[in-house]
């Protein structure tokens, strides 16, 4: 049994992690914030935890790079990519009483035209997640016209209805999960296997990336993503974040590393993993 | 007088717009969600709006930026990077009373070590953005024992005081904003120079993004951000967003781009502008 601490209760962090570990024997512990989805796994009362790195509207992505850059050395053990569903959720009713909506402020933002067209004179009220939306819903049970956008989950955490579903703007929204822990863990399904590398520049930033991209290029690796960030130290001094294809392995890549090492690069693995699509 | 769209009242990037328009005549229209602070510059109903992007807790960078490029094409005219420097807010009284902390969910990630180091007792309450926990706290007035994170700017909105100042826990926390319309404004105030870039790759990511790297490294370009993002259009198709350091033109870096351009990238133009801090 995997012990697997997220966000939530009623998130798309929890649905999707029911989604892909699916047969995998898992229990979830629901967290407030980030901060404890990383400590129950350094604390051990987790084994894995589930962390939103990418197009996210449950917490800040920076913030969660940052902590598993700074705060916590925990290995990226698996990736998968959701597809966000939106569902205007509450109690049965005609769409025409609703006169409150209540969200993440990013969900309202997802769904604008929905709400546009079909609930032009609804208030949009921004709240702290999905689920809290749809919590508040839920325990003002005396009034009529309140609905929530939010999770599937969460409707069925707070026995409310689906009213709508696939009600975002844009159907190719997508948030990206990493599952980080000390021990390897392998889902049985068809998966790309990637490592995901932070490279830190020894000096000026466009001749080191470029020769950086010219290992990648000479060994014909493939590069999946590329993110600059600041470091904490100084101005002027970066490091990136580089997802390549590379096989599944404790040391991946080692002439390519070797070669970075030897222009100066510092490179942390953060992971040799397979990442999942639905 | 400049109207300028911004998230609010009550929060970090109102409080970052005072700062930086100073002297600028101007008049802040608060809105409930980023959206809206787009449309409102569309419309003409406000002459420039503030995007927070990157590292923020007001909203999602990735949504922000597919708003920008996707939805729709207002010229970035400045840009400014304000330290985020939490307070605990609430009424006057001893830190050993308080039994509920409100904030975004980010905010008290962002001050998990004063949070446990000054008030282990109390518990944490995720709200929808900082300003709302300030507001909740002033609304509840017949409790004790409430405090929320937030801007200074929350505490003066709501008749709030200031109980700790600077309790973040990495004192170099900063956010990015981006000022859009389509006027330019100059803020009488030292500034780098530089283009944003939105370069759409034609086809295999490593070799093409290694030679576009090339043109700027030929010609001296330095580099200060970039960032890869997929398209909407298909799986395996990348644009990335490139800052390079550049004399502000309407027409910026013609030989680079038309270099670019022969590779068959694509390329936009996202501004050309000067980048300020504090």
């Amino acid at each position: 049994m995997k012990r697997i601490s997220v966000l939530g209760p009623g998130t798309f962090s929890e649905e999707s992690a029911h989604h892909f570990l699916g047969a995998v024997p898992h229990q979830l512990i629901p967290c407030k914030l980030i901060a404890d989805v990383f400590q129950a796994v350094v604390s051990g009362r987790a084994d894995l935890g589930v962390i939103p790195i990418e197009n996210t509207l449950e917490g800040s992505v920076s913030q969660h790079l940052d902590w598993l850059v700074h705060e916590v050395d925990l290995p990226i053990q698996a990736e998968w990519v959701y597809p966000i569903t939106m569902n205007l959720i509450g109690r049965a009713g005609p769409l025409e009483g609703i006169r409150e909506v209540l969200s993440h402020p990013v969900a309202l933002g997802q769904c604008r035209e929905f709400l546009r067209a079909r609930l032009p004179r609804a208030e949009v009220i921004p709240v702290g997640s999905t689920s809290e939306g749809a919590r508040q819903v839920r325990e003002r049970a005396s009034e009529t016209g309140l609905a929530a956008i939010g999770s599937a989950a969460s409707a069925a955490l707070y026995g409310l209805d689906i009213l709508a579903g696939h009600i975002e703007d844009h159907p190719d929204n997508a948030t990206r999960f990493v599952l980080v822990g000390p021990e390897p863990l392998v889902l049985s399904r068809p998966g790309r296997s990637k490592t995901s590398l932070l490279v830190t520049l020894p000096a000026d930033f466009p001749g080191a990336l470029h020769q950086v991209l010219s290992v990648f290029a000479r060994k014909q690796v493939n590069l999946v993503r590329i993110e600059s960030r600041p470091t904490r130290k100084r101005l002027g001094n970066y490091f990136f974040f580089i997802d390549v294809d590379s096989p599944l392995s404790a040391q991946p890549m080692p002439e390519a590393l070797a070669e970075l090492d030897s222009l100066g690069c510092s490179v942390r693995v953060l992971g040799s993993y397979l990442s999942h699509g639905v």
